[in-house]
């Protein structure tokens, strides 16, 4: 994969969220795809599984932006810094995250691992 | 280790190549780290190749800034994206870059890999 390869992933992945596409989404990743989202909490694994996380993902996601470009690397990987918003009981919450993916040899997200806390999360509205 | 001490730790790693104090740098890492920089590059094992890395690493970096606030995890673990500027033959490069670092039970980085392509860097002044 080139490095616009997989940086048009990633940026696939955002605007399946703000489409509301979730298939887009599942569609990136490998049959045997793990996801760990965020990091050190549980690891989603197949899939399957990884269909009914997004799936159920779009559904809470409102909005999706980059906060600065996606990376590159010297490997089948690339990274991202954004921000999402989720509607939860009438809050706005945003949540600073970063994403970092890692591909197969088809191209496809085989691991996906994504980097936020509690301390990345704030209500900035109330819906 | 909190999301507080994770963070403050990259911000140090920052502050660091900006005062130009490898020592504030290689002080973060642990003495059987490793370091991937750029991830799918050579792997650095161990602390004195660490020290080595970063000594050279601070004679080149001429400027380093977040890109976004330092991102925590629920885990030890952090990640943040910044630009890195190098004076290369009198060209000013400047480079996006995204770094994962995982701490040890000490408080200290056990592993660093960083996300940056060919194409995340630019030539940005002629010095």
């Amino acid at each position: 994969m080139t490095e616009a390869d997989t940086k048009a992933a990633l940026q696939a992945y955002i605007d399946g969220f703000n489409a509301g596409d979730a298939e887009a989404i599942i569609s990136l990743f490998a049959d045997d795809a793990s996801i760990e989202d965020p990091a050190g909490g549980e690891v989603v694994d197949g899939i399957d599984a990884i269909g009914d996380f997004y799936r159920q993902g779009v559904g809470c996601v409102t909005h999706m932006e980059l906060s600065a470009p996606i990376r590159a690397s010297h490997t089948s990987a690339a990274a991202m810094a954004f921000d999402f918003e989720m509607n939860i009981e009438g809050q706005i919450i945003r949540t600073s995250a970063i994403d970092v993916m890692e591909f197969d040899d088809a191209g496809k997200i085989r691991r996906m691992r994504a980097y936020w806390g509690p301390s990345d999360s704030r209500v900035v509205e109330i819906a």
